[in-house]
């Protein structure tokens, strides 16, 4: 594309092929998109490279036939292989502003944060939104403890002009309120992939995002 | 730079941090320049992308100042990230034409075969040299056993055109007969990096190599 595109962070899924219940990333995105995901990020810990860009040319033809933004999370030499969306870059990742010099002005870069140093510095080096991690405590990062907690998610909103992703244990019961505290959207893992119908999980989440922010 | 440079492949230094007795990947570099290596690859199987990157940075001057080309293993963002010279693609990694297309002509871009079908695969879709491997079986890389051994270098070297290293337990005592038979250098791993003198055991090697290579 020639220029940025407008990105709708409503419902962000992040995907994990050990939590999706033996179901191909593409067989949970489908669903996901049909229930109402707007953005989805492909994230492959443990696959080599190779495993990782096959996995994103699987879902690729899908998405963008669906005008889904792909982000794919810490290589941007597969976001690059792909031509995907983007990027996510977690704090062991390549620094914001070294993705941006390699992908240029037009690819969406998001950064996780912590707290308000880290995304001040994120966005000073260029990124376009925010994953906020860990709204609450997860079991899929176990190694992080501490949590952002409602109020974090204010005093971030207060501190940064980019969009607001939350991620960690999101779901249905906690959306609402969330994107009432400041979120622009919700981005879950197994929320939508451990679920026996991704599509309804998907639907229901959504429709706490899309209330929350009707109120407005 | 403007146009891909001319690379002498006679000793190439592969980088192990686990099997470098405790010095750090520039300690073991500088030794080994000294002693005579002409290119150098940093490999960082278990590095987190950050992690990686901050190693390519702690390097990359130093070989830039000694002339000597510096090869990312694997992971072209981070290639792209320090403008290193180029990469190395194993089997693993992204094929040979999706690499190239990320990185231009001019960048160099190395791929390990095994045999014929993989090293003129792997000319054709744009490599600028092979590794060849493993020449001997190894401790380095236990999962393979079956070997080129020096009979295979032959029939790699008539089969495809672009320059050929050789790497798998090559050292001081094999390095004559493998160039003889039509490397054009020898990659090692710890027949340096494991060495009390890098220095003194890249000086030795790259005799080797010379010593066939003038016998021409």
């Amino acid at each position: 594309m020639s220029e940025k595109q407008k990105v709708d962070y409503s419902l962000y899924l992040v995907t994990d092929r050990a939590l999706s219940l033996g179901r191909s990333n593409l067989e949970v995105i489908e669903a996901a998109v049909s229930g109402g995901v707007t953005l989805v990020q492909l994230r492959e810990k443990e696959a080599s490279t190779q495993e990782f860009y096959q996995e994103g040319l699987k879902i690729k033809d899908y998405l963008e036939a669906a005008h889904i933004p792909l982000i794919i999370n810490d290589r941007i030499d597969i976001a690059l292989a792909l031509d995907a969306d983007g990027v996510h870059l977690g704090q062991e990742d390549l620094p914001v502003d070294a993705a941006r010099k390699i992908l240029g002005p037009h690819k969406i870069i998001g950064a996780s944060a912590f707290n308000v140093e880290e995304a001040v510095a994120a966005e000073s080096r260029g990124a376009d939104y925010l994953g906020l991690s860990p709204i609450f405590v997860t079991g899929t990062k176990p190694e992080l403890v501490a949590e952002i907690g409602m109020k974090g998610i204010s005093s971030l909103r207060r501190a940064v002009k980019i969009p607001l992703v939350g991620i960690g244990s999101m779901n249905q019961s906690n959306a609402y309120e969330a994107v009432k505290m400041g979120l622009d959207g919700v981005a879950v893992v197994s929320a939508i992939c451990s679920q026996e119908d991704p599509k309804a999980a998907a639907a229901a989440i959504k429709a706490e995002v899309l209330r929350a922010k009707e109120s407005f």
